[in-house]
């Protein structure tokens, strides 16, 4: 079995061929990729039932398990995955910029890929086919470390999209899938600098940060999301109503649903009692600040923990605030960047409601739920950067990609 | 006095102004500024002698003392920077894509500064002027931890500048210099996770290993140049002997300089003899393979350590290569990604140079010296990145931005 060293090498010598690949190539290899994930059905399917054989002897929760399970639906929508990914306009030698100088150099600012690419991601097996696919797209050799609970039907996704994608052209060792279950391997893959040229964790904050803490690779953080909304004085109360259910309760365990909700203090009384009810009616437990504590029963009181808690369940905080200011600074204080909402009618509200809030996504009237390359019409999504070097938000196939500059002359020299 | 901790806290505050701060009070700051260095040269210089006594007595060495010197030219070079920033696009504010969804919402992408920016340097001084000018103009605030040996001048540039800066209207504490010696405030700085947004180091590459290794927070590594050039067989010769000397020694000690020369076996004879004998003449020791040494008189045997040393000094390493592949596969191994260039009359060899050598920079028939912010028209440079995420090459205003998304709606929520 190679080390996860030579399984890196043997990717950045595959990325030198994959880099220059057409892109013809690439989309018919992502599309017998599609084929050959439901061609080879079964054998997925076995083992993915031995991960969930393993995951419930070992007490997982119903959700982590809902998260693990693949069926022939799930893997229909992975294949489809790979399939809008070759329907995808292809990043690489994209030019972005240029010029000429005044001594006739010509400066040509060229897209190309990252590199190699190394994604840490928990029990999601889909995650596998994702990512393979995005990456390949974009020219990168991708290294998957996926979680271990997950590591049979990985493996199995792995190993047909590899051979697949070999077979239709793709170079040999472009996909590194490190089998170890070893927190090690992980360890290793993260301080690979030379070999590496970039990792992306997606789960859930422990790995996140741990990942971030320890690597020497550069890293782009994703998915931590502290989101509010803020209602404001004279708002479309109805419109608020609406913005702030569907941001808690339309998918609560993902990074762009809504954890605190903000409320003016002119709006408090007349906004606040329905929605509770109505939250609750939708088995949100609402916890509040004394003035909302007020306005609703069965409201818990909130702790200074719960702002700064990323819930990702059924769970929302409420905070009454004075003004604006006060909302601006409560979300200065415990936002993740990533996604911000004013429901409001004034005009400089909103405007200084964009200018202000430092996040990814600074929303006016609509819920954070879009944070998503999808709906953002970016056609796909890696993650969603909550950092601010290289990509900001929803990555897709540019944020794969860095560039070159491509200097030609006639003998030019420096004076 | 503060602590790192604090200092970074008191950034932060002054950032969330300064990002909103306008173009033309940032611009009058510069200028302000760069009168204050002129008006308090007196200051500047009685520290920087201090210095430079303390580092006669420690025993530096001359080129050390160079460039920590500083004396009334000097002084109005860095009063000039910052005059040219001043001069220069502001790129915050700058709507860099955008788009209308299906459903009625819109999309901009605009851009913002990263936030607070941490700048580690080593003993030039002007570098302090140039960070708080670059930063400042794209709305960053700074935190900058200079080189003990600059200590005395350092702490007299940024307060001059602070002060100067201040009673023009940039938000107190957009400015922070640390005043610590030890090298236990670096550590500190570079895992300030959700306060510091970004390091640059700029310096020896044992400072830069040290960041990258020890950092948390995102990193831009700049400045590793092992640049080579390649002479194609049949190439203009003349073209290359001036390249190559201009690579090499124009200016030996910075990253862009030429380390290693690779000839193509067709080639050597008719250019290597008079080429070494010119390198020579000018004072560079020249190393070579066992073709190269027959070539010329006095070239000392290169190892393979000098196909991975990046001189930054008179010192050259020949090498004579069979073909233009065997050129790349020696790039590709010990290129540090920096500028790369091919001298050459074909141009499949020039095409498939470019697509093929994986750097910031790749140069057709031009000297790698010119990968510069100001040689390529960029207008300032803070440094140049040699990793792949965020910026590529050399690093002027737009590359102390990221962005954010504003999305503006009617009361849309998702389905």
């Amino acid at each position: 079995m190679m080390s996860i060293r030579e399984q890196a090498q043997a990717a950045v010598k595959a990325e030198r061929q994959l880099a220059v690949t057409s892109t013809k190539v690439k989309d018919e290899a992502l599309l017998a990729m599609a084929a050959a994930l439901l061609a080879q059905e079964k054998e997925i399917l076995t083992a993915n039932a031995a991960d969930m054989t393993q995951g419930k002897a070992k007490g997982m929760r119903q959700a982590m398990l809902d998260r693990l399970l693949l069926n022939h639906k799930r893997l229909e929508e992975m294949a489809t995955g790979l399939r809008q990914v070759a329907g995808l306009a292809d990043p690489v030698g994209n030019v972005v910029d240029g010029r000429t100088l005044p001594n006739g150099l010509t400066i040509v600012k060229e897209r190309v890929p990252l590199g190699v690419i190394g994604i840490i991601y928990e029990a999601r097996p889909n995650v596998t086919a994702d990512a393979i696919g995005l990456c390949l797209k974009s020219g990168n050799a991708v290294i998957l470390k996926g979680g271990s609970e997950a590591i049979a039907s990985n493996t199995a996704i792995a190993q047909v999209l590899t051979k697949a994608a070999e077979a239709a052209g793709i170079p040999a060792g472009s996909i590194q899938f490190i089998t170890s279950t070893e927190h090690s391997a992980v360890t290793e893959l993260i301080t690979l600098n030379g070999l590496v040229d970039c990792v992306i964790p997606r789960g859930g904050a422990g790995l996140i940060h741990a990942v971030v803490r320890g690597a020497s690779v550069p890293v782009i953080e994703t998915g931590l999301g502290l989101c509010h909304t803020y209602v404001d004085a004279g708002a479309d109360y109805e419109m608020a109503a609406k913005i702030a259910i569907n941001a808690k309760t339309q998918r609560p365990a993902v990074c762009n649903a809504m954890e605190t909700l903000l409320v003016h203090q002119d709006a408090a009384a007349d906004f606040l009692p329905a929605l509770i009810k109505e939250l609750q009616a939708k088995g949100v437990e609402v916890r509040g600040d004394a003035v909302t504590q007020k306005l609703g029963k069965g409201v818990v009181a909130a702790t200074d923990q719960d702002w700064a808690t990323e819930y990702d369940d059924l769970i929302l905080s409420i905070k009454v605030v004075k003004d604006l200011d006060e909302a601006l600074e409560h979300i200065a204080r415990y936002s993740t960047k990533h996604s911000e909402c004013i429901v409001t009618r004034n005009y400089e509200h909103a405007r200084k409601f964009q200018q202000c809030v430092d996040a990814a996504c600074v929303y006016v009237n609509a819920s954070t739920r879009f944070t998503d390359g999808f709906q953002f019409g970016m056609g796909a999504e890696i993650g969603i950067s909550t950092q601010k070097l290289h990509a900001r938000g929803p990555m897709a196939l540019p944020e794969l990609t860095t560039f070159k500059y491509l200097i030609s002359g006639d003998g030019q020299v420096r004076a």
